[in-house]
């Protein structure tokens, strides 16, 4: 017995809430205003229908409803779904306008309506069900879905970098290491570099979707609901792999938003990383690549600017979506279990880094596909900054000298070409015999682009043909 | 000469962008909605008017534009204000449904309103000046604002906790370390402990704004605007203490977005504690107070519930509120001087911010006017826990006994009790004497709850004179 | 030809560097000070020189080195291992006094030693490697290592719950939501929440190992090494599953270490909440449990206090890994292809956050194995705060009451019973039935905590038979 | 009366710890490992010392020590205080090998030394203090010294640019939005806009410090000493400029720490765009500048390269510091009031950021001191990009023109401009006047990179006069 509360006068039981039997004043605006979601959680209003529709289902079989209550119910709700897919204003906004009246959130929201439409049994819906049940498995409704269309996107980028390694195949660039000019490497390697570390991202997401394929409906408040449901069924019947199998931790833990929002920051660093390349590479000091006019934006005041927007706006949201995944990391720190209010946190930012996420994927795919590479300049580029340094070592190496010697003889060789002016292609072969004996004039074809290229012919290399093979490969 | 751009055909001059001149297409669509801010920004508009008018008067004494220039550019300005204001739809949604069109932002919503109004002479408004150092200038307005009105939140919050000590200025409560109970405190000296928080919290906020408080405007692009502005008189007009001292600087750095997140971030962390103090109070287990029927809610499910909810959703945006500010840190990370497009992302993280902590402070002032105390099992409690050992020992050591062994002598005694499940004062004298013969009979005045408060009496103790004091020194 | 650098005047070959060909100084003390990591990375030797004896057998294969070659590498590189694990200071702390000299990193250190042995044989080891696919190599090495460590302390975390679940199987609590009891659960079901928790956690481990298990080694700097390297065999040598695919996504990413380090913060979450309720536990107000005193700490002031500090310091740990994360994050943010020298940071962040995770690991595990619990109090507690009221609800639902009006009539008894100060269960069977005439005497049965419980019997419910076959599931 | 622990039985008082009377076991090794913070905070050493010096005068005031007792004490801690300075290894590794012996922490091993030297005179120095006032003096204390030494290090990076910005105040650069070339501005003007930032991150530095500077000595546990202390003197005694108003906010906040770390943050973001620019500045394409070789590292496998590895290890490192923030914000988020031990984890990310940040200034101040700067290189890539195209445009607003108008003209210029690949400085004054009859003869004055930068003299702008005066000010 007992209770933390005082005791009440008997004027107590005037709340209107739907939960609100126990209380004895109806909540206050501004406290009311505060914990309301409605505006937030109104898009999840499909997952939300379908949860219900199956819920009635599986309270058919546990003979909670009868035959036709079931029915009423099931198109009462179709109907409710098509009402706010009627609406002027898009899903996302439902509830900031009215719709859905004063409800706390879109559950009681649609339970309201449902009321409305078939009285009293449709306070027959909500039987052994808890809201915490029930958002747990919205949510993990819209991540699975969220997870594919992710996926999605990723892959439609890989297609954008492929279709440009295909078509810059045996374009020259310099690879960089430090923001200093390394080595040759062809365009379409770099290309392909972004398309390996988006293929992990795609795992990344698949995993994610997996743990979020795991129905919670059933687990009722934290205890598991008090009537004989059959939850595999259920499970089954809204497209998940399997029912949860403890009901406190299918209400309380949110690890699988924080998963999917971990996927989210990957992608979102790999795509930092590419649209940072892109400022790079269409600065003037670059000159790699050009924007069409229609993915670049001017200045206000200047006229001669052409600026790489879309690309700063992506680099800039892998901030955003980073700090989404704090805030989630943050809120779920030190909770007890089983559900707390708390975890209503969980939606704005999920929602936000799914859907940064996928307008960046869009976006950057755009860029890729419409960058204009000057492949001259690359060309040019990429004797520049001794870039041919490593080669001449590795052709001392192959002759039997010890690599770090190599190493030395040649950065004497660079340090003096520096004072001279010259590139190492300059270099007449007695100036590289008075380095070392070992150059003979085999030197020369070493001493180019395309030997350099060429002799980067391990697995995963530079090499034209091996860059051929993988394209070859993934493109199959 | 030159430029990274490949040339265009002849037909380039198509774009009719404010910026377009030198662009030979209109914006892709999908990058066009993606960098339009128009949405996020149209908060702004006050800021962006004020600016705007004030920038009008600088144009004036330029030489730019005549009186009647001005006068006619100044009416506009004002009526575009009126405009908006009268919209059905609250400002912050403007640009949402329509209203500024299709402008990319909200500078250049009102630049193409008031050339609609004005014809030509709108566009001498821009004259000098970039929207650079325009939204540099709305968000340092902005920020001050937004500052102040935290600022007054927190005042708000004070004044209630000051409420409550005074009211309960003698109620004794366990103090806890570790939460364990430790020492009998007044609840007084609790709440007062919250209330010195929120100062060095309004202390920040201030600091905070006084650097926000610099105007930008007439720094131009980056470099400086090309027309002779007087610009410390358009500090002052817009209310700013100075104008900033370099152009540069003045459109590249975000420092005090971050520093105002920063402190909202340690606000919402007082919050959280404050907060979750109150999840705890109001638990069954400690029964300390209760909220009142309209500052809780219910169960779905569960009839007999009645949860803290507003609290736990305090707690937990303290979470979003970090989040904002990693966003910002990394936003900013390794950007190159000046403008980047980086930096439009600082708005929605800066109005996230703000507008979850004001929400919150408020919430957790109406929380703390609310809650009611339940002074007799606070009282009963204080005793629990062995919370006069402390006290026992420094009667020993006051006696001349080291504090290290009148430690470990109390601490057998409280063993020894423990085991006989007695309490402290539930010890006879001869009982003490046996762990040492330093114990009188005077020692009965030390274990009770007065005498050990009485004896925390240094500056800053809990004994009910210092609190007192305290007090009537923060209410003067 | 050209270089970003000025030409230097003839003394320049002075830098004795191991890479000092073209450098004309030795470098600055703060700036060598500052860009060495052997302190940090001397961690790594073991996989080091595991991958450069590896890499020796490949430089065999590739006609880089004569077997004679290859095994005076082989024993030299045996006997630095030996060395280094017979200095008197542990391998973490090689580097910081004096061990490897003032080699730059662990890698220069081992060749150093190397050549110190064999001569310039020694310098031939490095012979189409760059310590951008050597220390790429060594990381994924050690994180395959450091998941396989994690999981090993997940599962025997599992394991000390499942055996308190075993041992607890039939004890009662309160399940709690909102911090407010809620509705009776047996203390198994809750514990085997958290071993839900963690089998995720293992999973989302394996996950990273698996996508960890890619050896970088061949890459070169990164274009792909000169030499014909056998990368799959090298790669199978080193136990990894497969050789990268392009060499520059080799050198260039470390989603590796950040993906590692989402999962430690997942897994540390889940113990910073499993912790935290340990805290609460223990506490005087729950006193649901109570930890042998060898596994609490005193306070140096209050001799009573018996503190729960090593739970504290788990639950504090979560926000030490969630920093060594976004570290990552924000380091990664923005760089080009391929190595940078920000990758450094990676180390420090990673050893960090593996550290942190498993020793929190272990301590929990201790402290789940060590807590002592109070069965009385747990089920006195468990019929506190109108935890029935649910299964009342449920009552008048199976009689065919529609759920929503079966909560309001059991609210309304909750809100009497509280102003009567009684428990549900001390309700007369006429007072429930003058709130509802279907309450007959077989209600009797459901105010009870063994009713309610074994209503809750669906899959993943808190039923006894239910958890017992959970239990004897999970234990086969 | 009571307790949450079960009894134990008569064998309890086995505990050899300094808090052991009520414990009747030894702390298990694995737990007593955990929970130690010798090895981090034996750091503190001086502080604590100093701390404990200035308590025992305190005791003496109160009455608790004699002149004699007072006198050994602090002579018994001066003497510790040379033996740790007397240690072979630095203070910083005290307690990591053994000095210090098994002590918990700094502060018990200074008295447990001290009881050594002084017998149970030791153990009076602890009277009416407790660990949690304690190690909160020491770390304000530390705190306070730190700040002071980011100033003085902000400082001399301050200095640094100013002094290159004197030797360059006439080198012309490009300034740059969206890195993109935008307008002519002096390496000065830009070299100013980093001392501007420097300058309010040591005034953020500075109210961190004051915020700091606030004395808890005397607080006790939680609820104040139990002792007459004149916290006033003993505050004054330790320097610091107040002692704390409330014992429960003294023992139990840390937003200080978090204060600091915030600064420190905004330091590392500001170094992070310096470092990231010095980065671009020494690429090949750019060529700006170069580092000498002392300052720059050489790569293991390309003999080619030459590194600015210090300068992106400080872009890096902004993330590291803003990972100890996070790491901060998330220990303290939802702690109830007083101190918890959670709060151990304060002092190693404070650390970490502190030292971090203090050798990334340092660092950066050498970067900028040794850049070598092409002033040629930087001239010729002024007038690059069209960036005289702003200048024209103002050029025909100053005539009347809307500059909305003469934007779209320029535009226009540019356009074609660049399908002719012909600068803006080369077209023809038929050209221009093509365009617009207002370009008169004198616009060729306009087309210089002196015409423009003079053009920018609003204050703040990058015209020499007015970039000469700002150094002149900040050099006075």
């Amino acid at each position: 017995m007992g209770g933390a509360g005082k005791a009440q006068d008997e004027g107590f039981a005037l709340s209107e809430q739907p939960w609100g039997g126990r209380f004895g004043a109806e909540p206050d605006p501004l406290i009311e205003q505060f914990t309301r979601s409605l505006a937030v959680d109104s898009r999840l209003y499909r997952e939300d229908i379908a949860g219900s529709r199956a819920y009635a289902k599986a309270l058919l079989g546990a003979g909670v409803l009868t035959a036709d209550e079931q029915q009423k119910i099931d198109c009462g709700l179709e109907e409710i779904a098509a009402e706010i897919e009627s609406e002027a204003l898009p899903p996302p906004s439902w509830g900031r306008v009215g719709v859905g009246g004063d409800a706390e959130d879109i559950h009681m929201a649609v339970e309201a309506r449902l009321t409305e439409k078939l009285g009293p049994l449709g306070g027959k819906l909500h039987t052994g069900r808890s809201r915490n049940d029930q958002v747990a498995t919205d949510l993990r409704l819209y991540s699975k879905a969220a997870a594919h269309d992710l996926q999605a996107a990723v892959e439609a980028l890989e297609t954008a970098l492929l279709r440009r390694a295909r078509e810059q195949v045996t374009t020259v660039m310099p690879g960089y290491t430090h923001t200093q000019r390394a080595q040759p490497v062809l365009l379409s390697h770099h290309l392909l570099a972004y398309f390996e570390m988006l293929r992990r991202d795609e795992a990344r997401l698949a995993d994610a979707a997996r743990r979020a394929d795991v129905s919670p409906l059933g687990a009722g408040a934290l205890a598991g609901s008090g009537f004989p449901l059959d939850r595999e069924a259920l499970a089954s019947d809204l497209g998940f792999g399997q029912a949860s199998a403890n009901s406190i931790d299918a209400v309380a833990d949110r690890d699988f938003v924080i998963e999917l929002l971990s996927a989210c920051s990957l992608v979102m660093l790999h795509l930092s990383r590419l649209c940072g390349e892109i400022v790079l590479w269409t600065s003037f000091e670059f000159s790699f690549a050009s924007l069409p006019d229609a993915l670049a934006s001017g200045s206000s005041m200047m006229p001669n600017k052409k600026n790489p927007c879309a690309a700063e706006l992506v680099r800039a949201k892998s901030g955003r979506v980073a700090g989404d995944l704090v805030a989630m990391l943050m809120v779920i720190k030190g909770l007890p279990l089983a559900y707390n209010r708390d975890l209503q946190e969980d939606k704005e930012a999920l929602f936000d880094g799914v859907d940064t996420t996928l307008i960046c994927l869009r976006v950057t795919a755009r860029l890729v596909l419409g960058l204009q590479f000057d492949r001259e300049k690359m060309r040019a580029a990429a004797l520049g900054g001794y870039t041919l340094a490593t080669e001449l070592a590795d052709y001392l190496s192959r002759k039997g000298l010890p690599f770090r010697e190599a190493h030395r003889i040649v950065g004497r060789l660079v340090a003096g070409a520096l004072v001279a002016h010259k590139g190492l292609e300059d270099l007449t072969l007695a100036e590289l015999q008075a380095a070392s004996p070992l150059f003979l004039s085999d030197v020369r074809a070493h001493l180019t682009l395309e030997g350099s290229l060429a002799s980067r012919s391990v697995l995963g290399g530079t090499a034209p043909a091996r860059v051929e093979e993988v394209l070859a490969h993934v493109e199959a």
